[in-house]
């Protein structure tokens, strides 16, 4: 039996799960399936083990080479416990699943760690990506709600569990409609969910798009990521709206934390954040500037590196890779 | 001669000059006089020492009794130099000042530290105030302006040494002009100096108000944090509408800054915020509810414990005391 030596990351969201092997830092292996829709927390745990054989088998390693796995996930995270509540997205998850117990049982007692997905994303990016320059530094993921990880002098940085939550910061007293509930966050406005949304309620009142002619094209059931992206390419004028618009919440959310924490840097990523890249990025460097205490010494605007692999590489580094 | 054993601290502002000796982290002797107006930044300095001799000599201890001296102070700092620029507020201090070294050769050399006025003022409550039983923490400081400091994890966080400057967040989009030259700062409705202006312009289109008769009555030449106090107990009706306003502000940026940071505590000091005490904390807290992400689990709020002793406090704590 050869020495342990490589770490698992996983990053499981709604519809897709994507694994990695990390030896010695570097990425080793990768795979990646869709979730299983079948509704039983079971089959997703069994989908995720198989993802980590098929990354150990990329990476020539034996399951008994195997460390350590992390997880990354969205919902309430009990790390202590292993356990994950409310993630609604991912089938099987709406309710209490004992994940790091589960899936360390099918992995013959390997140790599993559990923690928050948009929060591994950051430091998968901090330690491994394009945050490795930074010792203070915001990651801000957008995709279908928005999120965001934390790390001050050069720690990740939990408050009491859920610090980060930038996307429901206030931008517009009395605003549009959040999926929490409550008025103009952040996120009715940058959120893909909440975009789609709002380009459904527009193209109902008459208003002219492609977006759902590229959806359609493209298989797709939803406006996403790519989709956006797409029609936007393409001049699509309602996507441009749409995007300007969470360009500058996102501008004047960031101008507030930059205001606060004085930051070394900013990082934009999630599945709306990678796909526009680094011309939307540079809009919310716009958008912040006319706010910010230091308009000559703004915060670095980043990109990620590691893109749909930060959230999987940063879970295997919470576990110890 | 005796053993070094007391710490001297000073909270140096553009009215007063307040000053600590700390032993054993209590403070065992304090002085406090105007700040001369004359215009020497020397004269500043000469009234500072003579507050550390006072201090000492009501602590029974002799100047060489004394270890090192921290001073908390507005505008620009070089902390490495000891170097002060752009306090305005301070008579002689509008320009560079060698604050450090020149106190130093005042005390026959001793070690003297130069830190921001609010910055020490929170350091003095998380070490020896109402903050000690928190890890995370926001102090914001309500005076003339409205500035911050951040304990994160237990230190205080300076990010590039510009960090808590929560007075320059954006409350309302194109709102209120702020000092700054920006609009809709948080400053702009919760600092004294814009809420006097508010006032005066309110005044003169014909509103009713005794805040001014208070002011004469005080002898004083500005709406004091003391004058707002006595006319809001008073019924002024001016005087609730702005506090209200300056409150709502407050409330609305803290709620940013808490879904950002998940802090376990708030605590509101300076000027205005030590004067109107524990019901504007409540005022403060009760317009946050709406906008925090985690409503079940509010920060704890709280008023100051040092009081007007907490920057200078907390300026020796920074000189080691």
């Amino acid at each position: 039996m050869a020495d342990a030596e490589g770490t698992g990351g996983v990053d499981l969201g709604g519809t897709k799960i994507q694994t990695v092997v990390l030896r010695d830092g570097e990425v080793v292996g990768s795979a990646r399936v869709p979730t299983p829709q079948t509704g039983a927390a079971d089959d997703v745990i069994d989908a995720i083990a198989g993802t980590i054989h098929a990354a150990l088998e990329q990476a020539a390693l034996e399951p008994p080479d195997l460390r350590a796995v992390g997880v990354g996930t969205p919902g309430e995270i009990d790390s202590a416990a292993g356990v994950v509540s409310l993630a609604a997205n991912v089938p099987g998850f709406a309710d209490r699943v004992e994940l790091g117990p589960m899936l360390s049982k099918s992995l013959n007692g390997i140790p599993v760690t559990i923690d928050n997905d948009v929060r591994v994303g950051v430091l998968g990016e901090f330690k491994r990506g394009a945050g490795r320059p930074y010792r203070n530094l915001f990651g801000v993921w957008v995709g279908s709600g928005v999120g965001g990880g934390l790390v001050l002098d050069g720690e990740l940085y939990d408050g009491r569990g859920a610090a980060g939550e930038i996307g429901h910061a206030v931008v517009v007293p009395d605003g549009r409609l959040c999926s929490c509930g409550r008025r103009g966050c952040l996120e009715a406005y940058a959120g893909r969910v909440r975009m789609e949304e709002r380009a459904r309620e527009l193209h109902r009142s008459g208003k002219k798009t492609i977006l759902f002619k590229v959806m359609k094209e493209r298989n797709s059931a939803r406006l996403s990521s790519g989709v956006f992206a797409s029609a936007l390419k393409k001049g699509d004028k309602m996507a441009a709206q749409l995007i300007d618009e969470a360009a500058s919440a996102l501008g004047f959310a960031l101008a507030s934390a930059q205001n606060v924490l004085d930051l070394e840097a900013i990082m934009v990523g999630g599945g709306l954040g990678d796909r526009l890249g680094q011309p939307f990025v540079d809009q919310i460097a716009d958008q912040m500037a006319p706010h910010l205490f230091t308009p000559d010494k703004p915060p670095r605007m980043l990109t990620t590196e590691l893109r749909d692999l930060s959230g999987a590489v940063g879970a295997a580094v919470r576990a110890g890779g």
